[in-house]
């Protein structure tokens, strides 16, 4: 089914939390099922993105794709992947941010132009695609969906005169913001990453092939080793004569995105030399260095911030718990309760161990709050169990803007920090205390590399200008 | 699921017959629920084509699409109908010749453009497809299907300069082939139709609106009265204001689809001022007087033949029988009889009524033979059953030539009238007689209309010039 | 999914008209591929029930079994049929009566019991069960469905001691009303029918083997040759000794459904001796003597009225034309009008042809009416064409009374017929004249046999004593 | 689809570990939407049975029933709960032990019999289970299912004369083994408990109402408080007038299933006395007491060794890390990598963060082995990751028995424990050494009820006599 219609919501996550746009994955490894293994590496990126899920692959004469709504498992049959046969292959997992959540903006797109088929597949957001859009279609262009690949695939046709590098390379040119792109042509597998390196993209191989991916994760399932990242600025070029690479834009001030260490990436991954499990794990011990508590035990909200929990407990000495449960099984078809019914809204995904809570003094340790609306709900849970104090620790700093470079943190008069002080968002969410990670404290950790990373949704300081997104609604497909 | 691997075979018809490509519908009335009478419309237009449908609908502002695999009913659900808001809308159900069975290719097709947002439907065949495409890919056109309406679209986007009806007016004299056209903007809804007439397109009125559909029986199912033919090379919008028509191109000779009269079209469809079941009962007629044969039961290969071999059986005096029993059950995932079971293949779908027929002398009227390979087995089972004699009677003539205005009739080499001759033929398939109609008795049922028919199929006078389908091939996006 | 919920209406038929409960099938054919061979066979037997099928088969050691909601097709996939290996079979389409349309009323049963494995498929309905329930259950038996059959094993479950035969004769004993039984053992396929024989059933020969089926249609298809019906009172035991024939009861005189000729079974199916369409075509050659009306036309209502119109014609020396067009395409999807368009509600199934119909008097031939309520509308839509005259003409008489044996006639207090006079429902439906076919007239046409029907829907005549469905209702699982 | 072919497996666990039978939930709450909280709870028990989930409702009048296979938002829409109304509820969660997993076998079981309708789902597995539906069949009784529910039932019907609690009793009487029932009727919720306690089976209360649960977690996410567990032979039954306890069977030594403990039950869960969560740190405490091991990390396997992992390290004083990660979206269509690709079954859903393991020596802490089938590949990945020893702690003594009181823990045959010294499989998994926790040292944790447990799976003590499969299996229905 195509459709314009909004999609189904996702369940899979807490809805407070900041959304990540999507995971790429590309393979180039002739004589293996290169499919398959594209299934299996989007399935390790499945957190980037649970809407849709596409794979195209090439075979040296054509490209072929297949894509749908959902999970990776629930999109592809076994009978599909047999179908897809190649020595290479793109893939993606999607949570929209621009373009709604409509099929017809599901990745990779595959598109015929004068230099032959390609397909792209694409993890940021440009800033400038309005513009681009609109200067495209002035010189007679039509689109077909939302998505910045289409705007891209656009300028690569109106520059490629024979040479798709020198094509891609001026379409870095045009192109403003943040993008970790995959591309396939009928034998080649491309990857390029903008200028500041917002959203990640590493390189791996496996046997004598290549695989490049949004996060190192990927890498291992397939049995890949990481070899390096790929460099911001820089286009790779992956064929049967092995690996070119090009720095085709000198590296802006890198601008990596703080929030895949704080929330969205695998803690088993490591991201521009950053393992994100170890950083998370020192995001909780400068909280507790911070932010000193007296308390019996500290808890985490499971997943996220489990890590940084661990970090707070060993510096504070306090004693780490699991002092609340998630249920694991929760699925995009979950009926969620009624109005009626709404307090049970968090006891379903998150249950609370009352023989490891009752009487005690609690610090509990999330990595962030979007709205608000669901702390609320978790402190008045631990309350009912008989906790006697909450201190909410956040390993992250108060978000306050809005992200333009491929995250969802809704918009600014969501955001709770943006609305209130922190000892109001105390209140308002009934903790005794709440303690925010300072800024300071939290790039410090990067050591000499602190100043590599965009904090624009903390301070405001958008490393690459960005268009008001009621502007670029204008122009929008949906 | 977007998919570029092949569709499932439909099984709702015969295999051995050609295959219309498409229908189109478009309705304009303001204060009705036009997506559902669009449903409805397409529904009337289901025998148009059973592999994908879709509805795009505008309410002055935006356009809506919803589009799928599968016939109407399966395609649609309520919600996505009450979702489908507007005062105007079109329709399309789809069997593919160009363009394989992908979801990619389902119509309507929806674009934005400097223009605004347009939707297009589309039944016929452009003969110069591959050309326009390849002059719009030099000009960095990028094709997301292999779809006629993708290239239109980019053909007006860029001669759009603020005048849409002068767009149209370009690219009318541009393509070149078989169109019947539906499109919808934001506030418009336009039908138009090429300038040889080849697929029909008629116009009605409902209340104060407009609906055009492919066949006048659509219309009335709808509760729409019809006012005439949409004329070859007009063009027809329809806004708040009423209804405009522009004659852009003065009409060639016509050159209307015989084959929709033989086979296509619905008996209760008045095609360019012709009852398409008032034909086929005169095509059997005149088959009668061409063909006097001595026999004790005149009986249909139903359904497509019934109308002809009442004609037959009023002329020769024969009694008219239906010796032959159709299942109207089968459905696309009907499972097919396994090799060793091929004699059910035909059992399944007819059923021979054994005491109509045993001991007598039948005449078989059916409209037409593509590759000869089910007749035979009619044949056979008619034997089985104690008929004495078969003589085959056609409502056609033999078909030696490929159609490249919008219908599937096979490659030549799979014609096997352009094999064999009718002796052959005959022999092949087991029947006692065989009988074509002759091409001269079938335009003389039109009287003095009789010149302003496409009979390529016949006779292999293409009325516009086309392109061998194995240079089309390599431009395709397959 | 099995649910106590009620099922989706099915759209598959005009919803005016009788509905037949079942259809059944078995095959003994040791070497044949049975299961496909079943599906092929219910295939047949669609039109005797829509709402789920299911198919078990014996390999001499064990029986599986497989059954869902839907149509055949839906119901089956190539893997299931595969998976069901063995040398016999049977199989069941239903459509409910007694019993909603739940899953767990599907067919056939299977049940374990002291004497092995058995299944059973069941097409009637008996008229005591509700008392054999009642005496059963006082014996501690449990029930999960509200079917006649499992009732019927429960009884042979109870009597069995170690030869089925004679278990089988005693619970013929017992068992009152309607049926027409399939029953599989791990190495026996079982038949049985009622001593009235209300329901059909016949027998036929494949190869080495036998079939079983409602109507010889069924037979036809999978090519096997029509024996002989199973005669009322009998039991048919098939295994790898041959047939074994036991008529355990003496056969009443004969109530053999009339209206299984008026509407229910295929035209091609000959039933107790009699060929179906001929039949009807009798019934119009009757009507049009009893009833000389002076009109231009003589349609049917298609597909029911054909034949009888047919006859009507003949003898009337009117002209028969197809003055309406049914649309084929109607699934169990499909969206109904809502009230506001309720007008399109029959003229989306059927269209007339204006051509054919405007300014004449036409007689509309149908084969009964149950409440009346698509009668009027069909008429309403003839007069917008243009038709000066209606002579409705039905070739049964008017149906007053419920039918008890495996029919839903709906309520006395929905039949029109009961309701009002011949000369009120004419009014009522719009028409200038209405017809019924005289219960003398419909014998007379069986000659000598004229004896050997039920006619209790028109003359509440019931050969077997019933109990009100209020009553039975308090048993119910529902 | 009700089908009796084999199910599809779940991938939803890693493939070597036990498998709970079943979860059960039942719940008295008039005036409140009983089928959706039952809803809830069942997803709160989730993890006991992911093949199959079923609801029964009961307004006073009658009994209603959805049920399906999969996961419990796969079986239900919004649409179904909405139509299941009334006072009081049951609920069941499956994974097949006896009966395969076929579509028949799901629960509840909704039966009528002469006492009226009854609901019945069921948690354990009767030990003499072949013997009761042997002499059931003696006397008539049919079958149609492989589950003890419908056994259970029988008994019922065929004992209960006008008082189905004397019923109930005298049932508990007759069949031997594990089981924790719910029971519906039309007025009356009914929990009950086989006399060792084999299986968990709690109660508590929700505004004026009552819940029962396999586990507490269910009850705090319907927002129920734990009131105590239903007593080893206790049965309870609740209606409008409150509830009622029955002590029915004098409780025989306790034998509650210790692995509940050790793998089955949530950490959140309070069973019989004891929070999980609390005697698996406990488990990892003793085991590090048991077996001091020189190391440099204690990791679990996710997430059932997690809780012991800490204990473990809490009592070593060495650091705890979390050097695995865990994929959570594999859902049960997921495709399982080819022969070629077998060394990546592991790494897709367990992934080692190398950063932290990487030089270290490592005790990894899982809570059993049953095959051995995993463990190994997880050694092997670990050692690739660069970890210089690998010692593999268990929390549970060697599985060498089978269980036959619910639970799926493979043949003896495929008990790698009944097969291999534990040196033997030290070298099979490829572990530097191997230490599994003492039964004594299990046991000691629960004190003073050290007594209360059944341990037959680790030293052949069965509580209840059993009967061996091969010998019900003749009997079974599959």
């Amino acid at each position: 089914m195509v459709s314009f219609r909004p999609g189904l919501p996702s369940n899979m996550i807490l809805p407070d939390k900041p959304r990540e746009e999507c995971g790429v994955f590309g393979i180039f490894a002739p004589g293996r099922d290169v499919a398959r293994l594209t299934y299996y590496g989007l399935y390790a990126l499945q957190h980037r993105g649970q809407e849709s899920a596409g794979i195209a692959v090439a075979n040296g004469k054509r490209l072929q794709l297949h894509k749908g709504m959902g999970l990776v498992p629930e999109v592809f049959s076994g009978d599909q992947l047999s179908y897809l046969k190649g020595d290479m292959a793109i893939g993606h997992v999607r949570y929209s941010t621009t373009g709604a959540s409509h099929a017809i903006n599901a990745q990779p797109l595959l598109f015929r132009y004068a230099g032959g088929m390609i397909a792209l597949a694409h993890n940021g957001n440009l800033t400038n695609v309005t513009e681009l859009r609109s200067q495209l279609m002035a010189g007679g262009a039509v689109f077909q969906s939302s998505t910045d690949s289409e705007v891209i695939v656009n300028i690569i046709a109106r520059s490629d005169r024979g040479d798709l590098k020198d094509a891609l390379a001026k379409c870095m040119i045009d192109i403003k913001g943040a993008y970790s792109l995959v591309i396939l042509t009928v034998d080649k597998l491309i990857a390029m990453r903008d200028p500041n390196g917002f959203r990640p993209l590493c390189l791996g191989t496996l046997d004598n092939g290549f695989v490049v991916a949004s996060e190192s994760a990927a890498l291992g399932t397939v049995g890949a080793g990481l070899l390096r990242d790929v460099q911001p600025g820089e286009i790779v070029i992956i064929g049967k004569n092995g690996l070119e690479s090009y720095q085709v834009l000198q590296p802006r001030r890198r601008s990596h995105c703080i929030f895949e260490y704080i929330y969205f990436a695998r803690p088993d991954s490591t991201i521009d030399g950053f393992n994100v499990n170890q950083m998370r794990r020192a995001m909780g011990r400068v909280l507790a260095k911070e932010y000193p508590v007296d308390a019996d035990l500290v808890i985490p909200v499971p997943d996220s911030g489990t890590a940084a929990a661990r970090g707070f407990a060993e510096v504070a000495g306090i004693p780490f718990e699991e002092g609340l449960m998630k249920n694991r099984y929760i699925g995009r078809t979950f009926i969620q309760p009624t109005q009626d019914m709404r307090d049970l809204a968090v006891r379903i995904k998150l249950s609370p161990v009352r023989e490891v809570l009752a009487g005690k003094r609690v610090v509990m340790v999330d990595d962030s709050i979007v709205r608000g609306t669901t702390s609320s709900k978790i402190v008045a849970m631990l309350r009912d169990c008989g906790v006697r104090e909450v201190h909410m620790c956040l390993s992250s700093p108060p978000i306050t803007r809005s992200c333009y470079y491929g995250i969802d943190t809704s918009n600014e008069q969501e955001l709770i920090a943006a609305q209130m002080s922190t000892e109001e968002i105390c209140r308002s969410i009934g903790a005794d205390s709440l303690h925010y990670l300072s800024l300071e404290g939290l790039l410090n950790i990067f050591g000499n590399s602190r100043d590599a990373f965009c904090t624009a949704c903390f301070d405001g300081k958008y490393p690459v200008e960005v268009v008001k997104p009621q502007e670029a609604g204008k122009y929008s497909l949906e």
